[in-house]
């Protein structure tokens, strides 16, 4: 009950400039219990598909209640909306441009319905007074993320949204008793995440039974990078639960020319196959 | 009263090492209840300009009474002074080499002068013991920064400055209907900051009636990024009140050739203009 | 007594990622109260020798008994151990490939034994549910440690070891009247930092009698970067009391070409030399 509310950062911002620091300085301005947590501010500007993706990777991982702050917004100042949203796990602030629709998605599927709240950011009282046209992070989101750490509800931020921006995320889709999808995202070892998870390979049976083709590549699934040598190329399902391509030790994206949007296949080994 | 003082780190360390880990620990070790917070570890090594506009930048968003260290600190084991400072809004410890002279000239014109103080750090006693000619940032600012969040007062540290160094900053001037400045920063995403700002600008008029030449780009002020189409140049005041050329969904400075020291010139439409 | 434990991070993981956010999410879970405090996320990947020289060069700065988790761990999934240390002065989670072995050594010669003590991770009541093969940072390091950090004794977490897995690390020896060692480390400002320590060069007598040869330069011990004019070369001993080699403003590694491997030899000056 007294543990200090948590606030994260996700950001394409960088860390070379003061933009993160006064976001943080502002947030303890208005609720100076708060506990900042980055996440990262090296999504790559105005990349709102990485942006979703990061956003739903992390929030279950936090305390319930957690308030998530993420400011990847090519659209700020123009007429995008801004927006609180709570789930039954955390609450998060941002622009409404597509970045929480994943996780808007899941908490749909999943809870109850009763739990899950929209708001559109209009309540100036909770902003910085005079904001500018170019840093809503500063001047709507930081202060009104404080605010929800000090108990403001989240119906005093504004009018409830029935909706929020969609996002066309990369698709992944059966073809006869094959898994089609792409790899989405590179992390900073260079291991290259598919679109594909856990659920989707479910759908084809044991994972023993099979294989993944990747550009030349043709790969068994392997349960951890240590079960191939050093050096070798594998696919494996990673901690987030999707498909991935990695090199043990190495870099798949550089070693094996994988990218963003490189498609991947996953299939059953035929009997003579 | 009872919440945690805040401490802010701002160096040019980079964070590949443990310098600033090692910094936070000999804070804790003083003053445990410390909360720190990291402004940027990422100034160009030895750039004091920069880190005197990044030092101006931040201030006034953090609770009054943030401590502010600051390391950037070519001099270190020199005859520099070291010092901390005093506004009304803040505290600030570092290198007297010239970072703090935009903050403190700032105090010195909007503040009572009965606010301001410059201390010289001489007494050990609120050092580590043993002190490296290396590594000031560990051995004598982050533990003064600790004490004073401890309630040490800043006269105990050392003996009153009257001055501090100066620093050479761009010039921005007039001439005739103009104003002419030059570029000062560029930034994570690109967008190249000049040492023009909103005070300039309203020498000259009305905002709608200026114009701003770059290079070989003349463009109006507009008033945030979203007004001009994706990969668009504009000019704009950014959020720390400057006038910046940016490329909207794109950077700037590699695509228009814009870098530091660049010059920027804002002059009134003329009727037949 | 009423201070927050705190919990100090060190991994490969980069900071483009969520895996150091969710590694924080994990803690907080666990122990709301835990001061996090990022050392550093950018070792290189796999880097074991590096991050073994980061581990040992931080704790001493920390409060006694904060908890350290260092993840650089290559072996993730397979057989390696997981293990908690723990020292006089603190206490160490990771994986058990050699990051630990400079401190668990220094920590035998300099203190009572009985104090020192290596514990596998065995006890999955202290885990994470369902512990994935890729992520033990996540999984592992960080419940363990936030466990540790709420008062759990090391000896909960699994039974003691009574060795750690050792590390190999860069030689330095002795050769008639010098020293030869290697540079182990390139810092953020391209310092170069030799193998070679304090205790190494009290072995030859006074430090104004010695001089260092590495490369074609041959150079006298300085006291600090500024003993010498901007650009040129410097030796001194570095505030973790090894010896570097610099360019006073400037980038040894790149402008003298010295790098991780390069030899060091530091000898007595003959009177005729």
């Amino acid at each position: 009950m007294a543990s200090r509310p948590v606030i994260t950062l996700t950001t394409d911002f960088g860390t070379r400039d003061s933009y993160v620091g006064v976001m943080k300085g502002v947030i303890l301005c208005i609720c100076p219990d708060a506990q900042i947590i980055d996440i990262t501010h090296e999504i790559a500007p105005q990349d709102i598909v990485a942006a979703a993706l990061i956003v739903q990777s992390f929030g279950d991982y936090f305390p319930p209640g957690a308030i998530h702050v993420v400011v990847v917004d090519p659209g700020v100042g123009s007429a995008r909306k801004a927006l609180a949203l709570a789930t039954p796990q955390a609450q998060y602030v941002g622009p409404d441009n597509g970045i929480f629709w994943p996780v808007w998605q899941a908490a749909q599927t999943h809870e109850s319905s009763a739990d899950l709240r929209a708001v559109a950011l209009t309540n100036v009282r909770y902003w910085l007074p005079n904001p500018s046209a170019t840093f809503h992070g500063r001047d709507i989101f930081s202060p009104v993320a404080a605010h929800l750490a000090r108990g403001v509800a989240i119906g005093d931020l504004g009018d409830d949204l029935g909706q929020i921006t969609e996002l066309a995320l990369p698709d992944v889709h059966r073809e006869g008793a094959a898994v089609i999808g792409e790899i989405v995202a590179i992390d900073h070892f260079g291991n290259c995440i598919s679109a594909i998870t856990a659920a989707h390979l479910e759908t084809l049976g044991s994972r023993s039974d099979l294989r993944v083709i990747v550009g030349r590549h043709i790969l068994p699934i392997s349960r951890t990078y240590a079960d191939v040598a050093p050096g070798t190329e594998l696919a494996l399902l990673g901690s987030g639960n999707r498909l991935e391509i990695a090199v043990r030790n190495g870099d798949a994206h550089r070693q094996l020319g994988i990218t963003r949007g490189t498609s991947i296949r996953v299939e059953q080994i035929t009997p003579d196959g």
